[in-house]
This record gives C-alpha cells, structure tokens and sequence, in this order.
C-alpha cells in the first residue's frame, strides 16, 4: 500500500502552521509499515484540489486528507473528492443529531451553515469526532481508498487514533507489534555502534534508532499473526540490547521523559524533592511542574542567579564563594544541602555552571556541577557540556532528571 | 508570479520531521506578496522527484527546492533536477574552495563525497552558504525560476534571507515594506471589530491579524517604489490603529517579545527584578533567564511549592496562610515584598493561584493574582484564566510580563 497525504487549507500555503499533521499521519503510517511517497499541500481552491487529487490517484492507492470539512464555504474538501469519485453528497442522521445536540449543550443557536457537516460522501464509512463536529470518512474502490478527517490536529488525531489506526491494522495480514527503547547518557552514534551487527541482521524484528533533543530512542517492530509470539521476539532482542547499553535505558514508550520517569519513582518512594538553580535558572523546576500532580513530590527552588540569594537564602559559606567559586563542586554541594534544609524536603539537588554567552570566574563556557544531597550524603557531578546557551540550560536539566533518576533506583 | 515548495527527503515522509522549511518559506514570500499555490514533500527517490518537478513545471513559475544537496549518495536534488532542465553539473571553484577550507579550519581530512557538494547547475547563479557546505543555487529559464537550497533550517533560512529574498525583492517592481506590531491583552476577534472598517478597506497598505500563543500580531506591508512613501502610508495606518488600540501594543517585529520587551526597559533603567513562583513553578524565570546576559536585570527566585517555603523563605505571615489563603491577594502582595526583600532587588514579582487539575483552598482553577511590589508600593492584579494546565501557567507568566512592562513604562 503506498500512500499520500493532502492537506487542504490556505493558512498554510501562507506559512501561518506548519503541516504537523503530515508528520504525525506519516509517523503513524511508517510504524504499520505503510510507505508513504508523498505529502500534498493546497489551498482553499476546487480546480487546484481537483487536480491533485487526479495526480494522487495516479501514483497512490491510499490517498489521507486533513482539513477542509468544516462549516464555511471555504471547506470543500467533501466536494470536491465527490466530484472526482463520481459519488453523490448525502446527510448522515447520526453526525446531523450530534451537532445538534452539541449546540443544545452549548446553549447556542445553530447556524444553518453547521448542517454542512453532517454531509457525508455516499456508501462511505463515518469516523466519529470526538472533539468536534465535522466527521471523518473513508471512502473504498477498487483501486484506492480515500480517508478524510478535519484538520484541527486536536480533531484529527484522537480519529487517526481510535478509528483510522485500527481500521489499517485490521488490514494488514500481520499486524505489526512496536516496543519503544529510550536511553539518556548515549550518543545516537555510539549506540548504533554497539548494536551494529543487530542492526545490520534485521529482519523481524526491525530495530530503527532515532535521536531527539538529547536523548536516543530505539523502536523495535515485530510482524506476526499471533500477538504472544511476536512479545517474545521483542522480548529476546530487548534482552540483546540490555545486556550491552541497559545501563542507559530510562524508560518504555513515546509518552515517557525522564522528568515523567522521575516523578513517578518520587512518588511510589514517597519522597520529596527540592532544587538549587543557578545556570538553570528555574528550568528544572518548570519541567517538573508542567506535570500535573507536581505538588505531591516538589516542595520549592530558589533561583540564585547572584551570590549574595546563594549566600541568603541557600546558606552557602561566603568562604566558598571567595576561595572555590561559584561554579565549583563545593558550592552545588552546599546548594543542594541548603536546597534540602530551606524547602524542607528528602532530596535537594541543585544546578551550578556556565552556559554562557560568556565565561564567568574564569571558568569555561560548558562548565557544569550538579549536586544531590539527601539525609545520607552528598555527591557532586561534574560535566562538560558542548552548544549554545539554550542547549547547555536544557542539556544540564536532562542530566539532573538523569543523575536524580539513579540516585532513586540506587 | 506563483510558486510551489518541493521539500526533498524521507526524512519527512517518516514523519521524523515536520516540514518547518515550507511554513518560513511560505510566510516569507506572503510578505513579499508572491502567491504559494502548492507544498510537495517527496522522498530520496530520482524516479519520484522527477515526477514531481514535471509536475511543478504544469502549473507554477517559481519552484522552490530545500534538501538534497548534501554529500551522500542519497542527496539527488542537484542530479535529477540537472536532468530535467537539460543542464550540466560542474564544480564551482568558489565552494570547492570554502569546503576545503573548512576542513583544515576544523582539522579533519575531507573525504571524497565532500566534493560532490562544490558541484552545481552549469549557469547558475551561486548562493553562498555561511552555515554549512552545500551552496544554494538559482537557475533562470525564459519560463521558470528554481531556487535550490540546502534542508537543514540552520543553512536554509539564513540563506533564505541574505540571498533568496533580495534576489526576488530586486524582481517586483513595487518593494514591499512591512511593519509588524505586537499585543498582548486583547484577543483576535476584538482587535478584529476594532479595526473591522480598516481591514475592509485594506488596499495599500494592507493589514493582516494573526493570533498565537496569548497574542496577536498585525502585519502591515506597504507597496511602493519610493521607501520614504512606503513609511509614510505606514505611519499614517498604525497612527489610525494607535488611537484605537494603542494601549495594548507593546512592541515591533517578528523577533521580540514580552520578556524581551521587560529585560530591554529593567536594563535601560538599571532595575532588577525578583521572582516568586507558586503555580507558575519557574516559568517565568526560566523565561527570563532564556535571555542573554539576564544576570544584569534578574536576581534571582523563589519557587514556593508548599505553604513552609512561603512562610520560611519568603516571609509571609502565617495568619495570612490562614485565613486569606495560599491563593489570595494579601499571599500575592507579601510573596513579592518577599521576593524583593530577600533576593535584594529593586522590584519583585509575584505568581500564586489555580493552575489545575483540581481546585485548591476552594478556589476554582483559572484564579490567579500577581503582585508587584517596588519601593513605594505593592500592587496585586487578579484574574480569571481559561484553559489548560499547561494554558494556565503560560497565559499567567505572560500577563506578569505584560503588568510588569506597564510598571516600567509608568
């Protein structure tokens, strides 16, 4: 099956968003093992959709749009593909009585443009929009398959989801079974390096490595009918991975992140946490808060962007600012002791370093101490970070959610 | 003169990417006023890519090429595009040059594939490449201009600017001049009514709104031969918008922003600032400290997760815990008194309230209150927010920039 994927809409054709909604069709597609050939952008214009639309049909069989089902006279996505289909526009009683009961919730009058969106391509199979109200549809011949879905990636994705997925899956013989691997601590390079010769023998499963934003992942793909027996190919080429690179794996899955991760250990060891921020300078607080339920294992942080908030309010010894530094080992030794003590949690951990535009105290750009300090001991990590300053802010926060994470599974 | 976008690379079509190049490109030339009618991504495949730029030829006159001019076999864009055009590939001495330079400057031995990226289209006119190797090129047909640049954003969009955009400037008779203002406190629809007549009216000048993330942007593109007439018709538009809705505008240009805005107006005036952060967790100084040389306005922080830190580390009176509560006007006035006192600087700011998931102290989610206290007095601003989580902090974090800004500007 090889597909194409056309977005319909002027806002981007004028730059106004980017066409995530190709990459997340695209990224789905590739993991059921659907090679997709080409992404199509046009805008609100029937004759230009039509003719791409002809173009489609030429070297795809399986042609996804997004956008254009909505209520204004610039969606004419349903239109036009009924035009090209040869098939007639009809209204389906279930989407008309969802969109009605949506504006009786709402309390608001419905407009008579919104009965456009209960208008459906005849003999086409209906997708539910749980999060809106124009439906999806596909829309199979013998040649081709149509699929469309609104474009609100907020829509579009819950239906890709929960009825788009299952429905190709359901097709393919042998449905495919994906474990994803993420490591922190090693290189996108040095990793395939120690799995060369898997990677190299792959077959089924396969072993696609990828690197994002600091970190790397590795999505294992076994093909086979019953469900159990591809577990355990997965099972016995997880097994190979651990026992070389396991030291660097964190976490399962495309939803986890090491703040995720750390949180979660915080909580089943029911303990607390507080933070010292210096070059951070509140960055690793922030990730930690963006996930709900945040309270229940961080206390607090102070943001000691000067000498004297470290010496005030983290009880750092004015002797260790005069004689290490700033940026030393024995100052993120007493951020994180004075961290601890002020906020009055289990753990503190704090953030000393240089992440630039400029050196400070003589120290190079990349400079980095990160401390941990609980009721037992504290123990400092040094590294040297490499990138621009956004990077070495990001690259520092990855590392404490790292050094945290195996201070916690110690 | 109508353009169309060919992305090259699977990259893309893995879904590993989204296709940020056809966003900046399409927004770039919507300023210049150059109509994109088309997006097409295809992949590392000479037989597919020749379909497309067969296709491209059809139906637009300024074709756009990003990817594919990179060292290794899978960069084919130069190749195939060659074969189309019936033109000769040659090495260009000027980049065979740089790229030889660039590996002593960086002290590794240049492998043979590097060479391939010094060749270009016979007759084309070469684009410097100030971020990488692989130059750009544009080629002239009596019937089409192709523009080839290199995928990487980093390589693309400099180029895109210094060389791309004056190459197409110099070709329209009437350069077009804009000018972008920035607001925060108002929202699209109400900006919108505001200016309805002027929008309705739009000719040259023209005036378009756009809104994202908590605020809205006017961009407003002048035609004119003669600079100075361009400015004046300018000034004359954003006077008529000033009168209306002047007290929301707080800056010029695609690149600024609110914490930029605050960190120019506390350098100017040689104040600093203190945070103290409760539902925000951090958001706000580690918004700040994004900003280089942000130690020369910002102090320093407190992230006051639990009552104890507010009392311990930011003072505030236990009767106010109490009785009016975490989340209430006299907790906001005392934790930026706090602030201020204890990180020693000259103005503190302060954020408590209800980001979710669930209520706290009986207060609904969306209640906030940001204080602002300075030498002479302590003023709170309470607000109701809408949204996610995630929208909650963001929108409160903005608005203390934006009360902040108006403190400043006083």
């Amino acid at each position: 099956m090889n597909a194409e994927i056309i977005a319909v809409g002027s806002e981007l054709l004028l730059g106004q968003i980017a066409n995530t909604n190709a990459q997340f069709i695209s990224e789905q597609l590739a993991e059921l093992g659907i090679n997709v050939f080409f992404h199509t952008v046009v805008g609100d214009n029937p004759k230009r959709l039509e003719q791409v639309i002809h173009i489609a049909q030429t070297r795809s069989n399986l042609i996804i749009f997004t956008g254009g089902l909505g209520p204004t006279k610039d969606d004419l996505t349903k239109e036009v593909v009924a035009k090209c289909l040869g098939r007639a526009l009809v209204t389906d009683k279930t989407a008309m009585d969802q969109i009605e009961a949506y504006f009786i919730k709402q309390g608001r009058v419905m407009t008579e443009n919104n009965r456009r969106q209960a208008i459906i391509l005849e003999g086409s199979h209906v997708l539910p929009n749980n999060n809106g109200m124009a439906p999806g549809m596909i829309i199979e011949n013998p040649e081709h398959r149509y699929i469309l879905m609104p474009g609100p990636p907020s829509e579009m994705r819950p239906m890709f989801l929960n009825s788009v997925k299952p429905y190709l899956m359901n097709d393919l013989n042998e449905p495919l079974h994906s474990r994803v691997l993420r490591f922190f601590g090693i290189g996108e390079s040095a990793l395939e390096t120690e799995l060369m010769d898997l990677i190299d023998s792959q077959t089924n499963p396969t072993l696609a490595p990828l690197a994002k934003e600091g970190e790397v992942t590795l999505r294992l793909t076994a093909k086979h009918k019953d469900a159990a027996v591809a577990q355990e190919l997965l099972n016995d080429l997880e097994q190979k991975i651990q026992s070389r690179v396991g030291q660097f794996l964190y976490g399962y899955g495309d939803a986890t992140s090491l703040p995720k991760v750390v949180f979660e250990l915080l909580k089943e060891k029911h303990l607390t946490v507080a933070a010292a921020e210096s070059l951070t300078g509140g960055l690793f607080s922030q990730q930690l808060t963006d996930l709900p339920g945040a309270s229940s294992v961080f206390k607090g942080a102070v943001v000691s962007y000067t000498n004297q908030v470290k010496g005030h309010l983290l009880e750092v010894a004015q002797t260790t600012l005069d004689n290490a530094g700033a940026v030393s080992r024995a100052c993120a030794e007493e951020m994180a002791i004075g961290a601890k003590k002020q906020c009055g949690s289990d753990i503190g951990i704090s953030f000393t370093g240089v992440a630039g535009p400029s050196t400070e105290e003589g120290q190079p750009i990349g400079t980095v101490f990160i401390g941990i300090a609980d009721d037992n001991e504290t123990v400092v990590h040094a590294l040297e970070l490499n990138g621009s300053r956004a990077a070495i802010r990001k690259r520092t926060v990855l590392h404490g959610f790292d050094f945290l994470r195996r201070h916690l599974i110690d």
